[in-house]
């Protein structure tokens, strides 16, 4: 399938599997994505302009995760689903702003050099802020993006739910030994049952979720049809919502739980029922009170329901991106803001530290040799040492604890690899904190 | 059908005329809705409460216009569907208090006497803001509803498409004498074709649209499935989004246009239209340059989209009850705020003179006499004289010019009959007048 075109490729899923997989593939979760996007000859810029935009240009259900459409799509989720609204709370925090000349640095290779505008633009970028010990050192928008537009974060939003949850286990309202079953009486009779809590926000649970888009007994196509981005996809006869499919889930991998990192999106979404359950709050009024409202959060976001108004916790957070930088830099400073330990000390340092590097080993993923996957995170300890919320096409929040910089990326790549930015990015975040701490 | 229980008629109609009839009868056009809602015993303050609510406490997309789950519905449309923000700019418009105590305001009939409050609570009211002189002398909340909540207007709505028209006509961009074919080419071999813009404002352009509920072939069936209030309803084969539908509308009525007032919620679609032709503007776009970035707007409001992107300008818009009560003192001061004049006060003029009330007696609404309909805004001419936005369910603002009094009205009522409710708020608004001008 990697030397077929996507057009060639989708073309013989026919229409309901077509949306599944762009849908699909936007979880970030597989390397069996169509090797480039389908031509087309459209301007961004005039993407939903018009009463009504020429077809071509119109954004709805069947083509928001389309290239160049989703330029458009990942800047106004509200306009798309249903969401629930992430308020700031109170006069907004002052980023303190320090801006490098950053235009000439080199981010590239010998063989490609690239300076960070070059980068930027070779990888879809939306908009960038950089952060270096609290000061804006780099803030650019891209594609029509502002300061204060919410931009949608993919599976960066698993970070939150796997926040949420590692706090909640801090606080002691979340036994990490405790047995899924046991919390969540609804998924006693799944797969998920005999797995831990902490097995779950690693990714380590060992329940078989299949996502293999050529095959339409796959179980994201119901899972996706289910959560309400495809409509096409909902089977009357199947439950409908989130919570309802999860327990449909019944088979596990033949290796023991807690020993094989398996990144898939059903398991961020068991995460989020367990902090809830756990907290009496849902994903966004946990991220409303302990985040938005204490962080001097400047922007709305937003949380992606689905369709029985569930949160989309495994990649239906958007936010803009100053808000997040700010998110960033409370992690940076191991919670605390001004005075106040706004979540607990321990939870950062056990995300800075990471989780199994052999279960992630598992998982097979040569361009991240060394990393693991912690609550939700993921750490990379070879130098620059870095633990991050990673989205499809692009989104990413990166914390660099010991070079103090904090970099939000937001993106509308054509394609939901991510080794088609994670080594551009890693040169230049490299780069980044030679040039700043240089200075 | 009218001495049948309403679970009874619906039973007949099977699921999807259900849904339809659940829906369209919201539009408020129908005097055929069924005479009493479905017993349940849901106490309304834990719908949606949970991680998942009880099943009987869910609101989802087949049951949200489903009495009580309504009273959730209604204050969160943007967790059921795609919406587009209207933002408060600047500094909120402080609204001087001045409360008149009113809880022994006679309000009913000598056969059965009924205070402020007991009418509040009879008939379903979710707040009310009562401004006289421009202060507020009531203001109240039920239901869960706060002062920050954006609340369904429903065909309320209707009129704030009819003020971006009137304004658009006033200003020079919009001919009202126009034929809608020339200016929207879309609908040039419609029904709408040789309507006047003016008669499409007015509602009296003769395009036939048949709301019955009880024959499946009735247009508002597939009206509603373009629209996304019931995805069951959209047909496959048929075009999608309200401007796709517009133009399959082919009939007239036998009248001569101009002549009959008939209330039927596409006019108020291509009214929209054609003010966003007109303008360049999308009705949300509109509301926020005119109105929410102009008059001290408080708090977030939204529009509902349909699936094409297409504002649902017929009963879409959500607003709080302070921003309402700003918009009608701003009407009630002929356009102006402080120095500035946010719309032409000929505009208002217009409202408040009211239109075709020989036209408006086609339509057959006894309980309305002397009333007519003017740029999608009722005109009751008898005293105490008004202009009013209505919705279903009990969505109201009333301007009482003469009075000095604006009422805005919230609710939840179970059912779309505005008899239900126009009595008792008319001798309500009436008391009322009579309390605050013996002040």
């Amino acid at each position: 399938m990697h030397n077929d075109t996507p057009r060639r490729a989708l073309g013989r899923l026919g229409r309901p599997a077509i949306l599944a997989a762009a849908v699909a593939l936007a979880c970030g979760a597989s390397a069996q994505a169509p090797a480039s996007p389908p031509a087309q000859a459209i301007d961004p810029a005039r993407l939903m302009q018009g009463f009504p935009p020429p077809p071509a240009y119109r954004i709805h259900i069947d083509n928001w995760q389309q290239y160049p459409q989703k330029i458009w799509s990942f800047q106004h989720t509200r306009e798309l689903f249903p969401t629930r609204r992430l308020a700031p709370v109170g006069p907004a925090r002052p980023l303190p702003v320090a801006l490098r000349a950053l235009d000439d640095l080199q981010v590239g290779t010998p063989e490609a050099p690239q300076t960070w505008p070059q980068m930027l633009a070779a990888t879809h970028t939306d908009a960038v802020l950089v952060l270096h010990q609290g000061r804006i050192v780099d803030e650019r928008y891209f594609n029509g993006m502002k300061p204060d537009t919410a931009h949608l974060m993919f599976s960066a939003s698993k970070s939150m739910a796997g926040l949420m949850a590692a706090v909640a286990v801090a606080e002691g309202r979340l036994d990490e030994n405790a047995r899924v079953g046991t919390l969540l009486p609804e998924l006693a009779g799944s797969a998920w049952a005999d797995a831990t809590v902490r097995q779950v926000m690693d990714m380590t649970d060992g329940v078989e979720f299949t996502e293999v888009y050529t095959d339409p007994k796959s179980d994201i196509f119901a899972y996706i049809g289910a959560m309400g981005w495809a409509p096409e996809l909902q089977d009357p006869g199947k439950p409908r919502g989130i919570q309802a499919m999860l327990p449909s889930l019944k088979r596990t991998h033949p290796e023991p739980r807690g020993t094989a990192f398996r990144y898939r999106s059903p398991a961020t979404d068991v995460t989020a029922w367990l902090a809830a359950r756990a907290t009496g709050l849902s994903l966004t009024a946990w991220l409303q009170q302990r985040l938005w409202s204490r962080l001097g959060m400047e922007h709305d976001g937003n949380v992606m329901l689905d369709p029985s108004g569930t949160e989309v916790a495994f990649g239906g957070v958007s936010a803009s991106v100053r808000d997040l930088a700010r998110l960033g830099q409370m992690l940076l400073q191991r919670g605390r803001v001004g005075r106040e330990q706004v979540i607990p000390a321990s939870v950062v340092d056990d995300l800075a530290r990471g989780g199994d590097v052999r279960a992630f080993e598992a998982a097979g993923m040569p361009h991240r040799k060394g990393w693991s996957y912690r609550s939700q995170w993921w750490v990379n300890p070879n130098p620059p040492h870095s633990f991050a919320a990673m989205g499809a096409f692009g989104q990413r929040l990166f914390v660099f604890p010991e070079a103090e910089m904090v970099v939000v990326v937001f993106g509308s790549h054509p394609q939901p690899i991510a080794a088609l930015v994670d080594p551009s990015h890693q040169r230049a975040f490299t780069a980044l904190i030679q040039r700043l701490s240089a200075r």
